[in-house]
């Protein structure tokens, strides 16, 4: 989601449909901002009587982020609790609990519904997030999966939101990316443990987590916090996921390609201040991938130094059909 | 939703399709309910380490809940933040802040969109409970609304649950019931303010709000709290909302039937000690409906004392369609 009020903030045009147009139009109606926390980042704050509680809701819809024709139901399960604790592991904070609301194709039996739950449940599990409620459903269209997480920031180390980018800031990325579509994007794994340590120890300016494509999260951070990008090329060869390489022998397109445009890696992007040690980040598992600049724009840089615009795309949700 | 682990419980039967069912199969295979809130009440409690907040998750869907083609989207929009604000009166807390995920019909224009979330937004402003964040999807299937509140408890008096319900206590409902089709049920009043009166006053054992029928939730109390209810019939046609009377002119039933069986009134039903003098429970509007009762029964008592069982139905999700 887009941030609600950034100063120095290319503004969105209103006359565009598209997901962040809307969360921009519809953060511009709403009070202002609670806690500091803007309209669109990955986590809420709750309120001002629980100032140190934040939460996310990421809603799933079959046919369109999982296939339950293809995909098992305990998996699917899985899935909605991991892309909401993806939320938040980039904000660096610990989740607490969990709600989930389904509305179920009423044609499902009773043990993929439970399927369903028993992959919410192990997979909160896992990241300590019980499942403690929620609404249950039926209606004759495909399933929805909505998921609610509430978080606690880790003690003495505030969130991080992903407006706080700024030129000479360094771009890490937590893991290898692109092809996420031969599997990955099934099981992802949720990077808590990693924005919990990259906070700790790196002092991060920003953070976002990739679900919608390397490119637009980047973009998405870049725009929130009022700076562009360089992507270094020799490092996005060397960030590219062996899935990117496999994939792009069926594909045809570039494993480049892959690895800037394909979702649901939900691995971090994260902006270090160029004070912390390079060697300090490699040694939680960064890969480097370049640099923020002033300029408002997202471009690759080869190693001569040349740049040329990357073009930003990627999923987005309530685009005009026309776009 | 409906009720954990209470030991004199008539077990569900687990082959039975059935929202119900499936709640209490979800519920037995999660751990042990957090802060003394059973999986299935109105509002789960967020977690130990903020035990003063609790949550709740509700979702509508176009077509079960309401008909966009029919209801204007700023109506949409404050219905579904006020069935969930009703889930904070069933339990007498105090909303803090509000988050909403959407699937949008690909085919909704921008301003209804934005239409959908200023009903949400005055709403929730109307009941101090602002929209603080959310998630925006859309795709080629009806619209689906959830939203999630935090709410807190009243500062001396803790939130009350569904399962509190003793032989002896004397249940009142907020106010009268039945035909909420001609209107009422696009506009909810949620009953905070009444709520916390009640909490506040007459040291109520058990409260739930009316979201599918008075009969079913009233019987949603007694199944949670082990016991059974028996409705005077003066006391029931005296609680005939006038709706009720119209519509029964144009469904030829009894307005009793629309009383009794009619969803989405969001008046609240509460169980009384019958310590507390029934004076003081008038004085807040509230209006007298009948007993609890040892006998695990739902029962209607006429004047002469005679009683007969009422039939339990009511809307309820992912029932078998053969049912």
């Amino acid at each position: 989601m887009a941030q609600r009020e950034a100063t120095n903030h290319k503004p969105a045009d209103d006359a565009r449909r598209g997901e962040r147009a809307l969360i921009v139009r519809i953060g511009a109606e709403l009070p202002t901002a609670r806690a500091g926390v803007p309209f669109g980042d990955d986590l809420a704050s709750i309120g001002a009587e629980a100032d140190r509680l934040l939460w996310s809701t990421d809603m799933l819809m079959d046919g369109v982020d999982f296939r339950s024709d293809e995909h098992a139901w305990r998996d699917i399960g899985r899935k909605a609790m991991a892309v909401n604790l993806s939320d938040c592991a980039a904000c660096a904070t610990i989740p607490v609990a969990a709600l989930c609301a389904v509305a179920l194709d009423e044609r499902m039996s009773m043990e993929d519904a439970l399927e369903l739950h028993r992959g919410l449940r192990d997979c909160g599990t896992e990241f300590g997030c019980p499942l403690v409620g929620g609404d249950t459903n039926s209606w004759p269209q495909p399933t929805v999966v909505a998921v609610t997480i509430a978080a606690r920031p880790d003690a003495e180390y505030p969130p991080v939101l992903r407006s706080g980018a700024q030129p000479g800031d360094r771009f890490y990325v937590s893991g290898p990316v692109g092809g996420s579509l031969l599997g990955r994007h099934l099981s992802p794994k949720p990077r808590i443990h990693t924005a919990l340590e990259i906070n700790r120890r790196l002092a991060p300016h920003a953070m976002i987590d990739i679900s919608d494509g390397l490119a637009i999260d980047l973009w998405h951070m870049c725009e929130a916090s009022g700076c562009g990008a360089e992507i270094d090329t020799d490092a996005l060869e060397a960030a590219i996921h062996p899935d990117a390489l496999r994939l792009s022998r069926k594909t045809g397109r570039a494993p480049r390609e892959h690895a800037l445009y394909d979702g649901e890696d939900f691995e971090l992007i994260v902006a270090i201040p160029a004070t912390t040690p390079d060697a300090e980040c490699r040694a939680l598992g960064l890969l480097p991938l370049g640099q923020a600049i002033a300029q408002r724009a997202l471009l690759l840089r080869n190693p001569a130094g040349q740049t040329r615009a990357v073009e930003i795309r990627g999923w987005e949700h309530f685009r005009d059909p026309s776009d």
